[in-house]
């Protein structure tokens, strides 16, 4: 199917472009909500911010998590309001803060002093939780390094923001993006309540408990299902939780939601034979879309009308003059793989055209939309019907 | 005297900026001419495409190496003709050698019977040049995989290229990016020379030597300057090429012409110490000006104001909700670093701002030239002398 809007596309536009399927999102989304019945959904803008995407989302009834200042005036221009805005960031920028309590955000993510005492200025009175660190296990992308603090300085920092005149809602943690075991979540959530119960010793009630995203989007290896890691968050919830009254649950999904929506489809601009190595060059590599590839993430990829021929071993580049514009050092690709050929990495709608630079003056991806190909269709269909 | 145009600047613009001056690269392209007598320059437009620093650049008459569609372009739209222009990229886009030829493009680098075929057919009766493999030793920044292939694949490539009636005009290397040796590029123009006397007995009369980029910027370890590379170059040259008749030598400098005209300046966000680990967070990153520190490539920085104190060791990252987003994982800073102190990353004119990506909607570092701020100073002294 997918097969087909590519070619449509192409009458279209040029190589490289991301082809994405808004229905995908929405069948995500209901998805997640059928499995995390508990928890309020805020989708991780920075995953893919397209505007088409966020007003599909904003409609259905998401939530959303923003990085940025920038993320935050983009969905207030999609008429987004601030109250439905989670600002996630641990790293913010003073003005940042100011605009987001200025526009109605009141959530905020802390992890150090520093940062309670810029939210207790710039947005007096809102609600903080702070990220707790996790070991990334399991993640293909882990993201405790730099993000996070352990238990014990979470629970100070939580009294610490008490004392500055903000609300300390709870924790939230994130146990690294496309984490494949739902264990992950479960023990995540056993610290949580460990720090829930010390927090209401010492008075503070903590009634918010943020799951973070890591939700995984299917590659090359097997991926347990949404109802399986709901299933175990929800479990485990109610295991170590029970005790807090009126738990406001909330989960940041971002390459969940969008990665299986889209396709990245490039074109081979060259193959050739250098000292006994095949190298294939294509028109996107990892300043231009695939900029994940160099922490080795690994995509499913199509070459299109030769799936089913046998393969061979190739280095497969970007079309840059960058020597770290290798996407992958060692890949099977078909034999007879040449010059315009269609190379497609399939689930590739996160994480990608939100890395777009335009070095060497090459022009990256842009979005195409399979709905906008059917309004073109449609018009096209008018302009026959009035040519006749 | 950068300090003082960093606070001029900063009365105009926040941070992340990359504080320019011009005069700089003018001083580096006169050492470049002095050095390098007998060599054409052409500018590595990849290195920083700014309209300004091409406008300056032709200006001094130097020519261009360019890399696609989108820098031909750029640079037409500032007045460079296509004669002043090398289409140095051996990955290229059938149509983008087609717009280069319409505009006046006639030399092209190959390293594959595939490019010779395209620019053949889009670029009918041009100069090629192949470029040959190096081991990229002494260079911080590697670029042999990717491209290049050996002498007899040269030889072979250059015989093509004449069958398909293009005019086979010599060879190109690149010793890698950040060579601190001068025996680098020796060791390569001895390569070019058996490759030049080959050719010769086979009836092809090679006459350009391209001997690339590569050339150094004073960072942290120490640089042989412009004068000893051009020594060992032209001796070289001298040595190994004296044979040929009206030899046409080419420098693509890229990181040399802009590197050290500017200073990266930012801002710190945050300052945390989290299980014993001291962390700096600022407010550009390797998705905002930085990417080169990902392949650890080392810029000496100043914290202004700060210089002579005592140092500790850091982590310092970027301000994106993204774990790869870590600038160094150790580094020695002033132990007093705090909020909003101006962090300088020197001599960063080259490959930061053409990396720009606006991951996670964050605004990349502007250019801000000195020249400019000046221009700046003037207006506003008429003003003030208006309103007296």
């Amino acid at each position: 199917m997918m097969e087909y809007w590519i070619r449509r596309a192409l009458e279209v536009v040029k190589t490289p472009f991301l082809l994405f399927d808004l229905s995908v999102v929405e069948k995500k989304y209901l998805e997640m909500k059928a499995a995390l019945k508990k928890a309020d959904i805020y989708y991780a803008v920075k995953a893919n911010s397209h505007p088409r995407i966020i007003s599909l989302l904003a409609r259905l009834g998401s939530n959303f998590d923003v990085a940025s200042k920038g993320e935050i005036e983009k969905l207030l221009a999609l008429g987004v309001d601030g109250k439905r805005m989670s600002f996630g960031n641990t790293i913010k920028r003073e003005e940042d803060i100011a605009f987001a309590y200025k526009n109605g955000i009141r959530l905020f993510a802390v992890d150090s002093e520093m940062e309670v005492e810029k939210v207790a200025i710039n947005a007096p009175g809102s609600f903080v939780f702070v990220r707790v660190e996790t070991d990334g296990a399991d993640a293909d992308w882990p993201l405790s390094r730099k993000f996070g603090t352990n238990p014990e300085h979470a629970l100070q920092l939580l009294s610490y923001a008490s004392k500055m005149k903000l609300i300390p809602a709870g924790l939230s943690f994130h146990v690294g993006s496309q984490n494949l075991n739902p264990e992950s979540w479960k023990k995540a959530i056993e610290i949580a309540g460990r720090v829930f119960k010390k927090a209401m010793r010492s008075g503070l009630n903590l009634f918010l408990l943020n799951v973070g995203g890591g939700f995984p989007v299917q590659h090359t290896k097997p991926i347990p299902s949404m109802e399986e890691i709901g299933k175990a968050i929800e479990e485990a919830i109610d295991e170590n939780l029970w005790f807090v009254h009126n738990l406001k649950v909330i989960a940041e999904p971002g390459r969940y939601m969008v990665g299986e929506a889209g396709w990245l489809v490039t074109k081979v601009l060259l193959k050739s034979e250098r000292s006994g190595e095949k190298w294939v060059y294509i028109d996107a590599g990892v300043f231009h879309g695939l900029a994940e590839t160099i922490q080795n993430f690994e995509y499913e990829i199509r070459v299109l009308g030769k799936e089913r021929e046998e393969l061979e071993e190739y280095h497969l580049a970007g079309p840059t003059c960058d020597s770290v514009d290798v996407i992958y050092d060692r890949i099977f690709l078909p034999k007879s793989i040449t010059l315009n050929d269609l190379v497609c990495f399939i689930n590739a709608g996160a994480y990608t055209v939100e890395y777009n630079t335009r070095f060497n003056g090459i022009e990256p991806p842009k979005m195409v939309f399979i709905e906008e190909l059917t309004e073109i269709s449609i018009e096209e269909k008018i302009k026959t019907r009035v040519l006749d």
